[in-house]
């Protein structure tokens, strides 16, 4: 049995252990008789051409054998312990097309599961099981509204199927990572920190937007392996560093960076599967102005409150407002407002300047699963709604904290100039915070990397 | 109104003109009261994740208007030659996540187009056209064997649908392209022909397949402003190099490059929309050893052949033909096969050594439509039947051309040792074949491009 896997030499080499204790967590939850189903995602095409997207596993399906190809399910008796894959069965000549085609065996030696066949065999395979229910997805996801994707297979309805069961349990499963889990995601933001000071080397004013994004993705695939990035990236330079989810395919990084302009890039590698979430904020020509430095470190100043403030126990809509009092406080010192920082947020001044919420869980989604489940805090009401959760923070959950600060009518001066967002990857510990993020994030640092690069460790 | 799209400086403008001119070739074809009805593509989420893939159009919708945005509808009346385009309606706050939201104004002026609606004003708006019928799009896509999109929108049932007509009129439109359209795919061969040398100055042994493609997507992209590949990358080295379609998520180019192998690597970039798709096979180091030069000079005795050969009038699998014998002519020479090459054809010979059609018509898709449309030849019986089209070549037809050479049993010394493609990017011109990729092919020109990169233009 392969140990681990990895993309190759100089890349993380994810142990298998990590699926294997999460089959076991999950298992630990359940029943004898409840048998888990899962299924796999599909290759997409491009409407109806025979090209795919590149493809992309379904999360729970990854966090629980992480598989890497399509049209797979997953069963797990929590009886027994034991996990079993079912395959694709395709025909021999696919071989000319795809390389050679994988067996049940070399499945088993691959992902470390315990039985391998083929999925047209799922059916007899469970049924072998006796379960009194085979537990299936079906839950809604609170960032997007859809809904997960639940398992479906000839002769299902030969079964008894239990769809509400397994959902919160598993989605409460992802929320705390493991060490395994933490592994890779230290690694992934590793990767992705060292992409986003190539960036910060790269660019100067002149430059298109996307040439900053090639950069970013050429790093991570090339030095670490990431083939995939968790979100579009957002590479927003001037006013488009308001916007933000900049970088879609109406407005898809396509503008001249100009001298003096800030630039704002939201970016984040993938590696087997978990998510990075990282936003820069920095001058384009590498030196900010005193109206630039003000903002920035405003926000800054939100971050580092957030970071002494976490740890066990506090609650996420706290840290919100932590970290707005902060900003607010920076912004009156540097005389931008008036009046007290409590009448403020009374007055939903935080909102305008912030109109999003301080951060999200992270994992295998960049917006991880969890925020909102049942015996969880409910949504807020505004003006905190926008927050994606407002959960106790516990150790092992991961969080990017995202700051930002809009200048609207109130400062003329600041108007069309954009936004500051810093979004650091942290980890809850048992006693703070783990900041992986790893870039110059001071106006100081950022400066002398962008003259100095080699210095900064 | 813009005259032009662009990626920015340094980046062809495509001029709207392409579209304009290809809406009235359409309405050439129709009557009055006839009116086109096109559905744009949507975007697609990572499962239930609030993560979309990069939005990539639907080839039929760009082949008439180039809208780049997601669940817009198009509509043609020949009548009046007029141009209508219907945009989704979002909600002002969308403008803080996506940035200023185009007003109908906008896209006129974006695209060109005479009449820009909301789409819910479509059944209103078609209405007032007095249509004799809609004309929607359905029809094989014969190299997936899936269905074209066809529009749907709510009121639709109070309109006469006539999904038959279109379909065969605008793929055959399709498939000879435009003096605009021919600009804008020698630009994106170029580019892609560019990024392919820059893999060739970075590849050599201990390398690993994929950071060979990271080269690739960054010169692309950064360089030419493409921000999407065609199809997924293929880099196989060795013995990769025999798997068609190698990179896919079973196989996903994760081989370390080893000393004294050939890598394969068909790789193409899209710019606005028109693909590229361009194979090179060259030796790792750098080096041809006899054997890797006697099998390659196989292959490109092939495509020379072809290009020699290829001109309005000549049939597709008469080319198929004259590339299997020009390879199968020089490894006879090469003392790897015995006997009469002609026997050799009836035998199948040349189907065990290329098992893959000669090549296919390249345009928007890259396994462009109208391989086998109504009144075209219909697909040969086997061993032909893998051609993509068995069709007449016509000027302004595109097609990349494709030899490959397979060494099974047949040839010991070569088992193992993967395959040789040259895969170039041609135009059917009035008196023969205008190559539009520009790498270095010969043996001696790629030994001294990857010794002396500067020196090859």
């Amino acid at each position: 049995m392969a140990a681990s896997w990895s993309m190759g030499p100089g890349t993380l080499e994810v142990p298998l252990s990590l699926f294997a204790k999460n089959r076991k967590r999950l298992a630990e939850k359940l029943k004898p008789g409840q048998i888990v189903v899962l299924q796999g995602g599909e290759s997409i095409n491009h409407y109806d051409t025979d090209v795919e997207y590149v493809f992309r596993q379904e999360s729970y399906f990854t966090w629980a054998c992480g598989v890497r190809e399509e049209g797979c399910f997953f069963a797990l008796d929590p009886g027994t312990s034991a996990s079993y894959l079912f395959k694709p069965r395709l025909p021999a000549e696919y071989e000319v097309w795809m390389g050679k085609l994988h067996t049940c065996d070399d499945f088993k030696r691959i992902y470390g599961v315990d039985h391998v066949y083929y999925v047209d065999e799922i059916s007899k395979v469970l049924k072998g099981l006796h379960p009194d229910a085979l537990l299936t997805l079906s839950g809604p996801n609170t960032d997007s509204g859809l809904t997960a994707k639940e398992a479906v297979f000839e002769g299902i309805d030969e079964f008894k199927v239990d769809n509400e069961t397994l959902f919160p349990i598993i989605a409460e499963l992802r929320v705390i990572k493991t060490p395994e889990e933490i592994d890779v995601m230290r690694y992934v933001v590793k990767v992705s920190s060292d992409a986003h000071k190539q960036v910060m080397l790269f660019t100067k004013p002149g430059l298109i937007e996307y040439q900053c994004e090639s950069i970013f993705l050429d790093h991570c695939y090339r030095v670490g392996g990431c083939r995939h990035v968790s979100y579009t990236c957002i590479c927003g330079s001037g006013h488009n560093g308001a916007t933000l989810h900049y970088g879609h395919a109406g407005a898809p990084n396509t503008k001249p960076i100009q001298q003096g302009e800030m630039c704002l890039f939201d970016m984040g590698g993938n590696y087997a599967g978990y998510a990075a979430d990282i936003t820069c904020s920095f001058p384009a020509n590498g030196k900010f102005t005193d109206d630039q430095k003000l903002i920035y470190e405003a926000v800054l100043s939100a971050r580092d409150a957030v970071i002494e403030a976490a740890k066990p126990g506090v609650m996420w809509d706290e840290m919100h407002l932590v970290a707005n009092r902060a900003m607010l406080e920076h912004l009156k010192k540097g005389g931008l407002l008036n009046g007290d920082v409590e009448d403020m947020i009374k007055a939903g001044v935080n909102g305008v300047l912030q109109p999003h919420g301080l951060g999200h869980f992270l994992g295998l989604d960049v917006h991880d699963v969890g925020g909102y489940l049942p015996g969880c805090p409910p949504r807020p009401a505004p003006p905190l709604s926008r927050l994606r959760t407002a959960r106790q923070l516990l150790p092992g959950m991961n969080n990017p904290e995202q700051s930002r600060f809009f200048n609207w009518e109130a400062v003329e001066r600041f108007h069309g100039s954009g936004g500051v967002r810093i979004e650091d990857d942290v980890l809850i510990t048992d006693s703070g915070v783990e900041n992986m993020t790893q870039v110059p994030r001071t106006v100081a640092e950022i400066e002398d990397f962008m003259a100095n690069g080699a210095n900064f460790k």
